[in-house]
């Protein structure tokens, strides 16, 4: 290239003055000072006007908020970290029993809310949630449930009539404040139902215990069968006697961890079949001990927090409320002194006319333990964590002396996240330890409290055999998820109804897509039009409208009910344009609304299909693979097959131990290799199973047959060592079979004695001494040779 | 619920001096003014300290910043519509040929910031890509393809050898400036051909083509086969005499659609293949020719356009450039003039010489055209679209009069895309038709320029098949987008090494929660503890500082190297983590890695599992699924992994094979058939395998039941006959006490012989002799029996 070409390229410095002041509607100029090319005088670029937005990005509906307990108005989020990192607590289940509708409710609202925050907002979050495993209520089921089996047990084969008799009468003296069975009926035709149980709600669980007892004890069980039915029945009026007067003497901390640990097994299980995503981190109180007692140990010396004589520690709540920096009942301070809510939160062990407490408000941190309640050492004696001190020792632990984000459901709000903001702030002396305290509304059945009393309790395996994941997922979201639900017929029917909206889009769209495919692949067609029309150009109008309201929605206190409405109607629109375009239909347009409609619905955690066009089911994964689970997992099977085939044929004809473990190794060595799945075997550990790339594969098979390679060698050497040992012994036995008698029978020799030995050599002369003694050796070998093998 | 009680419940009004001046290191006080409770008296709440951030959230590194083009900066990102509405124009591709590595590199990096930004950021990307479908090398290899064709097919039984020889000789002095063939090989033998090559670098393909022709001349080709390949053999020196004798006779528009409707599908084929998505509007330039000729009259009318005698339309370059409003070539000013780079752009359609250009500068909107060129009706004569035209219409045809981006490769950047902000801007008489000039930087192929001459020519077609879409798309996010790429064998060696760190370290984490969930489901395990060691909190600070790092290297200029680097940096930490933590491993800061990991490669393009723990594989629909396949099979696999370990520590321990059977039986009424597998043995075949429905599953659980109680019953009967055949015998044996001798010694007879038998009843008569017959045979049957027992 010539020079003047290329110095023709270089930059060119231009000098024009930037006089420009016409601006369009959306862009106005910026000062000279801030023009961004300032900084590179040596390639001057004619000036950029930095844009300036149509709607200021600032304005109040661009800005997520949520609904804060702690203000009661929608607040605008601001993290504490300054980047997209959030910490978030969450109250989570206390495992004594299987989770229910309410729990449902909850964790699915705050899953979404989640879920939400993370995929559509972007914020990387630490969420924390809580198993208390150590609890009033799991101490009374653990130590009921053993006795209740231990008392079966013991009595299998005959029924102690008058001991079950007397747990019913002290049952009804307990519960209903009456003397004794026989007024129960009396007492029953002669109350008014339905005004009892607003005084109290439990009345209906009682009658309904004591009348299933009556009726067990009307009839004498035989069988064991029968007898196994009676304990079941009378079992709701037994196991308080049994407990009152047994349940002082447990103290196996077995017994209190087998109950605890199951029911947190099973609301993994609920909440994965609910599609909620597992916490980030998940923290048991029975592994937080030692940190509670440090933590109130902190609150005592902030002197926030006494302890009493009979070794518990209770929070001061007036001393607390009267400091200058603090204050108690934060989210409802309108319930402060509501004895009904504190006690109920203290816990039915708990003995509170014997209490030493200073003020009825305040509440345990460390309860000194009775017999028949788990125990640990502490400075104020044997005891165990109260309720509330868990969540704030477990939350600091991971968070610190501040969080974004605690959630939990509203009932929960008073006293126990008051209490537990209370006490975090006194143990570090900080005035807000909780930014945005989130709480999900209740959960109504048909317009009723959710109650075992009132026949309208739902355990979540139950609503399951009902309604799919999706379904349950979908009624929830139709919520706002700090409004009340009420989980009624109605609400059903619009689920469903939605659903079959979205699912019959999702159909239509693939079909069209399908279509547009099946016409494109015709090599010599002309090429489908994609140009748009007024039609397309006014849905896309819509389609784009439809994702501002979406994000306004998401913004405003992440509001999936008016979301879920504003997909509902974009596909309103998409169908009627369907139907109105005939056969000019443009494709485009409809994907992107469909993969719109599909992410949305994913980050709302309805899982996408791969394609985007759509969702799955969550709880039909399997099935909505079956068609192609045989073939994907039949040749495992049948390598398994076939290896229990081999075993089989082994065990039948006797063989050796050694040939099993020869086929195990072929089975890990060959086999499932050959199926990309390695197999590592390990110690007193089942073995753990990988699936492999191809790659990585050959590479396992290159290792393995260098050790076949390396065997054989070694076999072969150790064939061919025992060849030369065989040579060697024929040889031997071969040289054994001359006889020392004549062995020198040769030529060399002209005379022998009677053994053999020659006398003469061949010309005559005698043999010499020295000589004589070398033959003689020589013929004393021979001798024991001979001797071995033809002796 | 008494009146008092209800009443309490009801918000109490706090009146408490909020004097606290005490505020911790993250949160600080804001004005009484802003109180967010302020405006709701009724339920005052304690004050709330609106949260501080640790770090301003406004901060450089948190806010977007894309790298400009038109300020050669990294700008912040402003979308001008102040919504998440974003509007983005990319320049797709002319569609005469295969899309090569080039291309592919422009697509995966452009696709690659639009995922960044749809799915990381969260903006609603309106985003529209052209296909130029009408352009001067459509046009000639069009002509050129059809002229060939039919030339072959009219000569394909004799071939014209000295048309042949002229056409070769045409090519020869045109494009060597040779007089004829003759000269050719004197002249190679005798120049300098890498000099030469840097004056003509498209000469290595002249002579390549004239060194075929000349060996395919050596030889008469005689059967079909022969003479298709002497054809193909010489159709680069033939085609072009061919089109300047025939050219201008062709005219059919079907002609010139067929071939960009064939390139056009390929094109959407390898994006599909290489992941890249389909844009959300397609804009093909033959669809557009009335709103191109409305456009270029506007430029005409506001006087930035002239049409001259020929019928062609040009921009006035000067009277624009010196407009006080605008400015001529943003992109690269440097470049104004460049006649080499011009003329290229113009189209080698074009008549240089001839044209009445007023300035050099100037280039067409419209061209007349010639004879043998697809034309349309137009104010100015039969012509067509200019190539820089087409992108200003159709993407304000769609945005409107500016938009947030528009990309391209940078090649484009000068004139075409100078050209179309000058047209546009003349058109709206705006002055910033484009906010963000996205340009992707060159690719080399080991560090030299991709050309067909220097053989280096990848399509990606071929690309695909030496690597993965993964590695491809790996190879570009190793590189920052807006920077040179040199495609050689250090970066796939980089980018192999990366994938296997990502592929082990998922595989890993998916081994040890298979694991984990395997030990969980033994219900009688003790929970696993969960508790946070300091291993796993250091761990997990890493985390979340790479999430933070990642936030910051997205942020600026979506920079995929850094966030990989980031990501493999977190991985190696998390393998340190596992090697160092023993047996106490913890799963949940693991899976939450894994998941984090997963998600932003997914947002980066590479599908993710559904489980979220790891991606899966794009480049063919069998691998796509390979994900489920591990899900499919894993069940099947660990059925048989089991089993393995079973029959491995039977054999160990050297037990009897009857424990062999059991447990082949075991998995196949129990393992096997739990997941819907049946097993039928078969003699001296191997079982047979069967996959069921459930409900079949259960029909056959329900048989197994039946037959076990069958076999159950079928034992007790054979032990009920056992029991009583014992009996049989044992009162046999009882009877055969009793010697003959004795057996009649009773009160009914009074006289015996010596043998026993009665001679005499007990009245003293003899005993008759039918009696004595009868007695005698009684007597030799208990003689045979007592013989048989105690003879």
């Amino acid at each position: 290239m010539h020079l003047w070409k290329l110095l023709r390229r270089l930059p060119t410095i231009i000098v024009k003055p930037t006089t420009s002041t016409i601006a369009t509607t959306n862009i106005i100029p910026i000062p000279k000072m801030s023009t961004p090319t300032a900084s590179q005088p040596k390639v001057a670029q004619p000036k950029w006007y930095k844009p300036s937005p149509k709607n200021d990005a600032a304005t109040n509906s661009h800005v997520l908020k949520l609904y804060n307990t702690l203000t009661r108005t929608k607040e605008p989020f601001i993290p504490q970290s300054g980047t997209k990192q959030v910490s978030w607590y969450s109250c989570g289940p206390t495992v004594y029993d299987a989770s229910h509708m309410g729990h449902a409710r909850n964790y699915v609202s705050i899953d979404i809310n989640r879920r939400i925050m993370e995929n559509y907002f972007g914020y990387d979050i630490n969420f924390v949630q809580n198993v208390t495993d150590i609890d009033d209520k799991i101490i009374i089921r653990a130590r009921q449930n053993y006795l209740f089996e231990q008392y079966v047990k013991e009595n299998s084969t005959a029924i102690d009539i008058s001991y079950i008799k007397t747990a019913l009468s002290e049952y009804i003296t307990k519960n209903l404040k009456l003397e004794g069975g026989d007024e129960f009926q009396s007492w029953l035709s002669s109350i008014d139902l339905e005004k009892e149980k607003e005084l109290n709600p439990k009345l209906p669980m009682h009658i309904k215990a004591i009348e299933t007892a009556l009726l067990a004890l009307t009839s004498i069980p035989k069988n064991p069968e029968e007898i196994n039915n009676f304990y079941n029945n009378v079992k709701d009026v037994l196991v308080p006697l049994l407990d009152e007067q047994l349940g002082s003497t447990l103290n196996d901390p077995e017994l209190f961890r087998k109950l605890p640990a199951f029911w947190e097994r099973q609301y993994d299980k609920d909440m994965a079949k609910l599609n909620v995503m597992p916490p980030s981190i998940t923290t048991r109180v029975s592994e937080y001990i030692p940190e509670i007692i440090v933590f109130v140990e902190k609150i005592i010396a902030n002197g926030y927090a006494y302890a009493t004589s009979d070794g518990s520690v209770y929070f001061d709540t007036i001393k607390f409320d009267s400091a200058s920096n603090h204050d108690y009942a934060k989210c409802q301070p309108w319930n402060k002194g509501q004895l009904d809510l504190i006690e109920d939160a203290e816990g039915s062990l708990s003995n509170f006319t014997n209490s030493n407490k200073k003020s009825k408000n305040d509440f345990a941190l460390w309860k000194a333990s009775k017999p028949g309640e788990p125990q640990w050492e502490s400075p104020w004696g044997t005891g165990r964590p109260g309720w509330h001190i868990e969540c704030s020792v477990m939350a600091s632990d991971v968070h610190g002396q501040s969080m974004d984000i605690h959630s939990g459901g509203i009932d929960l709000a008073f006293p126990h996240h008051d209490n537990e903001l209370a006490q975090s702030e006194a143990k570090f002396d900080n005035c807000q330890w909780v930014n945005y305290f989130l709480h999900t509304g209740h959960l109504h059945i048909e317009g009723q409290k959710m109650s075992k009393s009132l026949k309208n309790f739902i355990t979540i395996e139950e609503a399951l055999q009902k309604y799919s994941t999706r379904q349950l997922r979908l009624a929830f979201a139709s919520v706002q998820w700090n409004n009340q639900l009420d989980f009624k017929e109605s609400l059903i029917n619009e689920v469903k109804s939605l659903e079959t909206t979205f699912n019959n889009f999702f159909k239509n769209i693939r079909a069209l897509n399908h279509d547009y495919i099946s016409q494109l692949s015709h090599d010599n067609n002309a090429p489908i039009s994609k140009k748009l029309t007024n039609l397309e150009r006014d849905l896309l109008k819509n389609f784009h409208e439809a994702q501002d309201k979406v994000h306004v929605s998401f913004c405003d206190n992440l509001s999936t009910p008016q979301v879920l409405k504003t997909l509902s109607d974009l596909i309103t629109l998409s169908n009627t344009y369907i139907s109105n375009v005939g056969t000019n239909l443009k494709i485009e347009p409809l994907l992107g609304i469909c993969k719109y409609v599909t992410k949305i619905l994913d980050i709302l955690g309805f899982p996408a299909r791969s394609d985007q066009l759509g969702w799955v089911n969550v709880s039909s994964v399997e099935t909505q693979e079956s068609g192609s689970i045989e073939d994907v997992a039949m040749p495992y099977v049948k390598c398994l097959s076939t290896f229990r085939d081999q075993i089989r044929s082994l065990a039948i004809s006797g063989a050796d131990v050694k040939e099993f473990l020869k086929l195990t190794d072929n089975v890990r060595d060959q086999d499932l290799l050959n199926l990309n799945v390695a197999l590592d075997d390990r110690n007193g550990q089942s073995a753990l199973i990988k699936f492999l790339t191809t790659d990585e594969k050959n590479e396992m098979l290159k290792l393995n047959e260098e050790k076949l390679v390396k065997e054989q060698a070694k076999a072969q050497r150790k064939l061919e060592q025992e060849r030369l040992k065989k040579q060697k012994e024929e040889e031997r036995r071969e040289k054994a079979r001359v006889s020392p008698l004549e062995m020198f029978k040769t030529d060399a020799y002209s005379a022998w004695d009677e053994q053999g030995l020659p006398t003469k050599d061949k010309d005559g002369n005698d043999v010499t001494k020295s000589m004589t003694k070398k033959l003689k050796k020589q013929w004393d070998q021979q001798n024991k040779l001979h001797q071995e093998y033809f002796g």
